[in-house]
């Protein structure tokens, strides 16, 4: 299974693929989708494009999208959700289930805790990622995004194991 | 030249299309995209391919959203907000520029005052688009956004027609 992990934002969205199979991760890539200007029709055409085309090199079969933690002024939460459209539309464009995680349930599954700092959830990602080199720290939390949703998947899929072979035993 | 005029919001995304020659404004179509459900991903693409159908159906030369007025909670905030990045994007991704306009100016141009009600905009709305059958008060708000993107332009024309008379003239 290939997972895609998005931590959006209009300036700087985050991207990280991870592999897993079985209880084995491995890093396959990750980036930064840039915008700037003052046309914000533009700079979200640039978002799409970006991640459209990370989305068409890498083919992830899941991905997951930060679930924004709305602590900014009404702005930057309308900027944000702006980023943030875009960053649920282009993977559900190609086919993606889209999962949404709390960025605390991203750190609890990640580091252990759930008030983890960033300098901490990196260092996380690279033992969980060993020899991963990040684009900086949007894309150090795409990749904790993306072992998150590894994690889940993981869990899900040994009950769903357990739940059949429990029927099959009846 | 043919105007889209959009009012985004996540559940009722309101569309109008409105054409302009010289002085003339003509009535083309109005229509509301919807999602509903609880996989906002899936909502987004909804509305992505509804306004995506809309624009290469109608083929507008130019689009105008509404620049959301920022009075809600965060939350609902959030949600408006990737709403607003599909309707920002999709005008973009056709090569259309797309100008924003505040509520209240809108009102200001299709009403003739910064503050007037839903009633009043509809009214206005008949009245400069003669015979109109609107789709509800999401698609008058996008048809009043075409309007007042069209008066817009039509100023900035004569603008620009005097600046070039008069460079002709010295």
């Amino acid at each position: 299974m290939r997972v895609i992990g998005i931590d959006p934002g209009l300036r700087r969205t985050g991207w990280g693929v991870v592999d897993v199979t079985g209880s084995r991760m491995r890093h396959v890539a990750n980036g930064v989708c840039q915008s700037s200007g003052d046309d914000l029709a533009a700079r979200l055409l640039a978002l799409h494009v970006g991640l459209t085309e990370v989305i068409l090199r890498f083919a992830p079969d899941q991905a997951a999208v930060e679930q924004t933690f709305v602590n900014k002024d009404a702005a930057g939460t309308l900027k944000l959700g702006q980023a943030r459209g875009i960053a649920l539309l282009v993977p559900a464009q190609a086919g993606l289930r889209v999962a949404e995680y709390a960025p605390n349930a991203v750190k609890k599954v990640v580091v252990g805790v759930g008030h983890a700092d960033k300098a901490q959830v990196e260092h996380m990602v690279r033992i969980q990622l060993p020899g991963v080199e990040i684009a900086g720290s949007d894309a150090a939390d795409a990749l904790a995004i993306a072992l998150c949703h590894a994690h889940h998947a993981k869990f899900a899929g040994k009950l769903e194991a357990a739940v059949a072979r429990a029927e099959a035993a009846r």
